[in-house]
């Protein structure tokens, strides 16, 4: 292996080199303000998970440090993240029924192992492309529905009550029955949360700009109101007593640094389906969990003119889910939230991410005791707030506006995820994303062509005066020909000889044509025979380069009955019996 | 319904019309021949099916006048088709593994029904262009390898020993197996029968050419081979007693026209996976049947310059089936070989097949007594060489120089039908074709341009010796944008401005753009975000029309930080700062 292919696959062995005094100020301050952020919401992820709080803080610590020694973006924050959490909540609901049992435990750690072995496959096969079928409309139709299960899924934690989380509707349903049981004293803990959540931030950034004219300093202090409300909200259930009063509070998590070990499968004695089942749920969590952190880590890679490379971030993935799985953590992935804030921090290097690991390993060891008496709703708005910015509306008034069928991939995939769960959403918007792009691509636009008078120039003769000749049939595709289309332009030359029954000629303009397949050649084959027969010649115009080239493997242009023209004009005076005029 | 559909619905009420004495002599003249192809080929094709020999007439009556009817191409010959009896052969045979009993015989014409409603839900629909999806090299694939399954289920007719037909290998195996038990015969009558199809259609050729100038009556007469070989056979057969030879004959067939009624499913107590597996063998024989039928009327159409409407033929083909149903008899389609038979005898209007049923009446009244006497290793032999011209070696050839992936999808169809069946081999070809579409499509040729000196050409650096300038990216996408080169895109984007750190712009050139959809426009959104966040901005040249038409549908172009050029040429007079020299 060369240095050059090494510090590819070890991109630290390049940042390292230069890396100096300023780069690890910058470096340092960015991981201080994630660390603050990371706290709350590790602990709020792994609720949402429906696992023990210490999950979500050990998902923060070596995932982390793996990322910095394999991941090349510096702002990219790898982690616990809100929609992996609710797909491995959704996986673990599915295979195991009973809810908090070490089942769902080793179910978590397992689903982070085989994420991360998947994520490697994508980055050592190249396969990331293949996220690149997840279209934008079937993401946001996806997200949004995710952030609607989300947050549907901590009205029982808002309002106090058990209520039944298996999917959607059973939430709806059962808080519905359950909400003359609503526990007051948590309810109003929860609406002072999420004010205090939603207000606070800018509070804190006026106050700042106030006193310092540092938009950095105010955004950083800014981002300090999830922890000030933990802190309030432990405060509040100590000076209050809310333990004694019914308030569900975080209790007792183990201290220390997570150990570092293999989960023991013997003892779970899992099914044939067990394992199918979470093998589906860890494809479909890695693949999302792959396609939010690349989008994140190309968003602020072009803002630093730094390249990204698809392949090495599946395998930094994959290894940070390799390493979560090894520390009893659930499945992680980049959050675009945290990214962000990452990034105005004022990150340069994946360093950032090792330093925040150091900062959670200080909390695990020093922060769990003071972590009892955390109530769980504070935890609840948080995430409840979190995921609000999640349901992009706007984006879904944009695909609309701009395409029917586009939105109806959106509807489709949001639809079936609330309906039937994040799988079935997921698989069927791609499904129906890629049959719309074949049923888009095998009904191409046609334009039959006339001369535009005293030029050289052919339009579409619905849209332009031009110039016909009842002899010459003339007419462009604008799509690029295979199978799916090959029988259409079969169709359209039947449909143009039969109504122009004075043709001697039919000119195809192939300047839209990009490319072609063994089925649309076969065609033209096809079309230069019908026409042979009926007494006409075939011509086509302006072939692209590589459509030429592939062409000429065949023997079709022995076979044409008519000629190859550079432009479309040349043939049209070849062959008309017009005067030009010109 | 006006007058005009319902004479597209009911296309004889136009040929009808002008139906004079010249068409009714032509017409005439080739149903007669038809009728001497088709009274051989309809027991041959009802042996393959492994149904009884009166299926095979009875499906040559009441479709022919369905399609007369309803039809609209005059040398379609509809009837018992080769591809179409295997594939029912295979269907009833998976379905009810004991052969030669009465599930089977009304599994078929529970078949032809269900066949006939899924092509009238094509029609109705205008579900036809789903057929597009056959790709030509599934097709050929599917068809060579369906070749091989039928002259290898004819190796068991033609030694004259019992062997297992339950799949291709099956049949190779049991055959090795029981060769030794070969009744020799058979197999003599069997060659003989195979030389003379073989030889005799050119010996009648040169010797009617001989006495007379007319290809015309040479070609038709040589036709009236396999009735010749019929005929000869069943001397043969009653001469040398070959009955208590122990040659295997045709036996008694129920003599006169069959009943018109529906099956009695009461009695046969199906279960639900019988009747599943009839379905989905139902379907893909019906989309068989609809694309080989399709294909041959067209053929034929262009060459007339009559229009053929593909829904109108699914229609038509659809009652075609469901009256086969009705009377007994197995699923029907069109054959290209007797179609193109039927062509070059001078089939004008769809009376011909009017008249070939006539003929075939005729023969079910008085010929069947006759047909005791026919061995039918005698049909086994017709139904060899009849399938050795469906092995298209050529078009393997053309497919293998033309295109390896377009091969490989040829390959796998072909495969699998020999391993796993042709249900099987058709599903993972078409599967197959459209993931190479979308891979092709997802990774498109990019060109970074220069532009040609002295001229206001743009080309690809990498070809041509052309003028770059560092401070403008300029580059060229030969592929309409959707979500699957979506990405690409943007990481082309993002893999130049971080390789030209002098870049202050980027202008992307769409004229091979022939479409756009939600996801290319968001990845268009992004980059101009990305470019703008760089101090870079972001121009499009050469917009097509629809393309921008759509994008004018958001507000893309009020984001925009460049500008939209009318030609790359513009754009980069606009943008360099390096001098023209023109």
């Amino acid at each position: 292996m060369s240095y050059s292919d090494l510090s590819r696959r070890l991109p630290f062995l390049k940042w390292a080199k230069r890396y100096d005094k300023t780069t690890f100020v910058a470096d340092s301050i960015a991981a201080m303000v994630i660390t603050i952020m990371l706290i709350p919401q590790s602990l709020a992820y792994a609720l949402l998970a429906g696992l023990p709080p210490q999950m979500g803080l050990y998902a923060s610590l070596l995932p982390l440090l793996a990322y910095a020694l394999l991941g090349a973006s510096g702002p990219l924050s790898v982690g616990p993240f809100a929609i992996t959490s609710i797909m491995t909540a959704t996986a673990l609901a599915a295979t195991f029924p009973e809810p908090f049992t070490s089942q769902q435990v080793v179910g978590a750690v397992v689903l982070a192992f085989m994420s991360g072995m998947f994520l490697l496959v994508f980055g050592f096969f190249r396969l990331g492309f293949l996220t690149n079928f997840i279209s934008f409309p079937v993401v946001t139709g996806f997200i949004s529905a995710s952030a609607i299960v989300i947050a549907s899924s901590q009205l029982g934690n808002l309002l106090g009550i058990e209520v039944d989380n298996a999917s959607f509707f059973n939430v709806i349903a059962s808080t519905v029955k359950l909400v003359d049981q609503t526990h007051l004293a948590t309810l109003l803990l929860g609406l002072c949360s999420i004010t205090f959540l939603f207000i606070m931030p800018k509070i804190i950034r006026a106050l700042v700009l106030r006193f310092s004219s540092s938009e950095f300093v105010a955004d950083s202090l800014s981002k300090t109101a999830p922890i000030l409300a933990m802190l309030g909200s432990i405060l509040v259930v100590v000076l209050l007593d809310l333990e004694h009063q019914g308030v569900a509070l975080l209790g007792q998590i183990p201290q220390g640094l997570p150990a570092i070990q293999l989960p023991d499968l013997n003892q779970m004695e899992w099914s044939q389906a067990t394992w199918k089942s979470l093998l589906s749920s860890a494809l479909l969590i890695s693949i999302i969990g792959f396609v939010s952190s690349l989008s994140a880590a190309q968003a602020f890679a072009t803002k630093q003119r730094q390249r990204i490379n698809p392949d090495q971030e599946a395998i930094s993935l994959g290894v940070a889910n390799l390493s979560a799985g090894l520390s009893g953590a659930f499945p992680v992935a980049a959050s675009l939230s945290r990214s962000a804030v990452s990034f105005n921090a004022g990150a340069k290097t994946p360093a950032t991410s090792a330093f925040t690991a150091v900062g959670m390993a200080i909390s695990c060891l020093f922060l769990t005791p003071y972590l009892y008496y955390l109530p769980i709703v504070t935890l609840a708005s948080m995430i409840f707030l979190a995921v609000l910015s999640l349901f992009d509306f706007k984006a879904m008034q944009r695909t609309w506006a701009f395409n029917r069928k586009d939105f109806s991939a959106l509807l489709l995939t949001m639809l079936l995820t609330l309906l039937n769960g994040v799988e079935w959403g997921l698989v069927s918007g791609v499904l129906l994303s890629i049959a719309l792009h074949l049923y888009r691509s095998s009904h191409p636009h046609v334009a039959v062509l006339g001369r535009v008078p005293e030029t050289e120039h052919f339009r579409n003769i619905e849209r332009h005066e031009v110039i016909t000749d009842p002899e010459i049939i003339s007419f462009r595709i604008d799509e690029s020909l295979y199978f799916a289309n090959a029988r259409f332009l079969e169709d359209r030359v039947n449909e143009l000889v039969a109504s122009n029954p004075k043709a001697n000629h039919l000119i195809l303009m192939c300047s839209a044509i990009n490319d072609i397949d063994a089925s649309a050649l076969e065609s033209l084959f096809e079309i230069n025979q019908y026409l042979k027969d009926a007494d006409m010649t075939f011509h086509l115009s302006e072939v692209k380069g590589p459509v030429l080239d592939r062409i000429k493997r065949s023997d079709f242009l022995q076979q044409l009955t008519g000629n190859l023209y550079l432009s479309h004009y040349s043939a049209w005076r070849d062959l008309t019996s017009q005067p030009l005029y010109d």
